[in-house]
């Protein structure tokens, strides 16, 4: 499938001010491929594309104080988002590659140390796999009521499991938290959704069945047809579209997502 | 220097565990090299020695139910540990190698997001440097009572700043999250230190001033003689010295660290 | 001095739900006697005035589906507000009576339990009295930022003290928790205040000194001219203008308080 | 039945200490009766038995920097405890006393705030009365798990409903939390239970249905022979057997509850 997807957003900054971007996809991942892709942004002192501790792009900035602003625009080519497979199984320590530990840790919004014994008592007797991490998903979805504007930049995984709403950012912690409870890694990804209604950024939970990473979202039954991921790590601490250790105020941002005839 | 490192603990486990075992330092590290080591363990159905993605070692095993225990002794050359120079530099976004960039963000115990403000007030007029980031390890070091046994595996720096009491594991988160809210790189190494006392695993914070990476430790004003990390991360929810997913008890646990004739 | 007050609200309810309605100030206070008061509601199947086990007006509420609204006007003559003396002393265990003894022990949003070593150390050797708890009010001024809509219904004393940053209901509530740590008994009032701007419901904390209870205002260097209190109790969670236990929605809310030519 | 009761105990108080002591039950409770009792501790400044606010005895004490103990002894005649029926009935609002609102309130270690939605979707759907609290408390029985040494005086409904491990503190809250949630006023009693094996202080939850209070244990399928109410207020943090706003280590205590030859 061919997908277009752009975003727009501005920044009023009270100072210069050092910043982290995180909308542009990987040029090339497990099921997509950038054809085309365009970054505009305000004039800014320093602006540079590396590459962070996890793999995945990271462009830095620092901008000036006032209006900082930027439009992405990119042509993606991907095979369309599939269902996890019933089967796919768990992997037992010895066979999880050493770099993907850390995905069974806890971190700042997925306090799987808190929820483990939950997650034991819960979904411990369930036979593993990828039943397991659907019963899992489909747990947090028919407990936490979906809406707009609930929860904040604090919320975590911990927080949600008892105030049962939310949106897809802490969906998809509490599906990570109860999936590392269980010593299953799992990480949050931020991505492009094609499908979502108002389109916005989506995040979903990746988990390591079966040797590979799989999307699973927590907030619909059916499949979303295509999902991008911009950025993989272990939970919105790690990939907020936009980090700021200043002060600053998001003024407007838009996002849009569409399938381009094929 | 010369010292030599010995760790025991004996663990009960209800049933076969996974687990990570950090208790080796690298092989080589910036101001040590470790010349002699072995690690004897009961028997276990798996056991080996990795690397993580952070380029630390990182040992994982499966232990078979009941008792588990280990023994690990070393022998480690190392410089003597250095104070942080007042006149070390910050460095800007630019400046800060990419892979670096996660130490600047929030996790599991350091939640800088939520100290951010308070980091700003309290030490964002100073000018920047070692000098900025002593001033954090003597106010933690003069506003937190160091005390065993009055925090837990729970205990995080957004309780620690207002708690005031802990153990060496809490200052350094503090340091951490103090040091993150100001944009400055701060990780987590639990270390062996020469003279504790009583001897027990040690954890300092780590800042990254005038391109490389310095220990801070706010539970002393003195310097220790010597620091040898074993892993350093992003918080203790990284680098524990034993991670089980499962239950299990320790039964005992003993640390020694002395100096040889050199 | 005498003051007019004039609130109206309109709350959606998605079905028929209980209330508390905390609106009406006590006929006549310590410094205030009501001269005239009027509160229209729409139809309702139970509403009735009574008092709680703290002696406040309890106003409850039985409202059908739909649209609830209702209006408050009063008249209050009042004298005008006055600034805690320096020298106004605090009391020992002995003197204070039993039925204040609640107001010195923690609660939902003051967690005086958790800040009583931050409270001794900041305060603690300070000579105790009324300059004490004007510290404390300077404290909690000049190191919580004063900013609408930056906190909401969850954020407690323990969230402002480190993230420092609020509104009035959080200055006092840190007020509250800071004294109570010190012994010094506290509690939440939630008021009309004359000279707010934008107009709105206020709250201070109330601190027992030399055989009284003093109003003490930290978002404010100067005395408000009047403070008319609704309600006082142990914090914000007993003491809401409007106390749901049901789903609900604001629409519409206005406060007018306004001194009339005497 | 008549109970002997006898409780001893000795804190180290490193100055004078204010001091809060909750081990006398009231003389007349709705099913006991103190026949006989004793206090005695060692000499001290002030010594005050008064009442509090919510009508429960409540002893103000002075120590003397050192060691502070005491002995109390009772002799108590008690009904036997009986067990919630099926069809006590919950009240609406109209119907509750206004002195007991403030036990539908959120609370220190009960955030019925924060889990009402969770005692919605869990129990909101059950038919109201007796057999919905027993659908709670059992509920909180078949969930957490209780365990000595596991949890501390930070501990809240909002933790155990997660964390699901506790003592006898942690299941009362927890259920005081549900059911405030659903609007029952729930209220926390520290009390002397027959047969608890080893011996201790116990606490319960009670409820208020078809115009009484009720004592309802989470941590027993079964019900305790006697319990006699020490104090009923909103949680643990109005009701410990010590209440110390200085710090204070308490060394020893032993409590002894036995049935008598009636």
């Amino acid at each position: 499938m061919l997908i277009s997807v752009r975003v727009i957003a501005v920044y009023d900054l009270p100072q210069q001010s050092s910043l982290l971007l995180m909308v542009e996809p990987p040029l090339v991942g497990p099921v997509h491929r950038v054809k085309e892709e365009r970054l505009v942004t305000t004039p800014t002192p320093f602006n540079e594309l590396g590459k962070d501790v996890y793999g995945n792009p990271l462009r830095r900035i620092i901008a000036s104080e006032g209006l900082f602003a930027f439009e992405f625009r990119a042509k993606v080519d991907t095979a369309p988002n599939t269902d996890l497979d019933d089967d796919a199984v768990e992997h037992p320590l010895q066979e999880i590659p050493t770099e993907s530990m850390v995905y069974t840790l806890p971190s700042r919004y997925c306090q799987s140390d808190l929820l483990a014994r939950m997650a034991r008592r819960e979904f411990g007797q369930l036979p593993s796999g990828g039943r397991r991490v659907r019963t899992i998903t489909d747990w947090v979805r028919q407990h936490v009521e979906y809406q707009y504007g609930t929860t904040n930049a604090k919320t975590s995984a911990f927080d949600t499991v008892t105030e049962r709403i939310g949106v897809c950012r802490d969906f998809a912690h509490l599906v990570i938290a109860f999936c590392r409870g269980l010593g299953i890694p799992a990480r949050y990804a931020s991505c492009y959704a094609l499908g979502l209604e108002p389109p916005d950024f989506h995040s979903v939970a990746q988990v390591y069945l079966s040797g590979v990473w799989h999307n699973v979202d927590a907030t619909t039954e059916a499949v979303r047809p295509a999902l991008i991921p911009i950025a993989v790590r272990r939970d919105a601490a790690d990939v907020a579209m936009m980090t700021l250790w200043e002060m600053g105020k998001l003024r407007e941002q838009a996002v849009e997502v569409r399938e381009i005839a094929g």
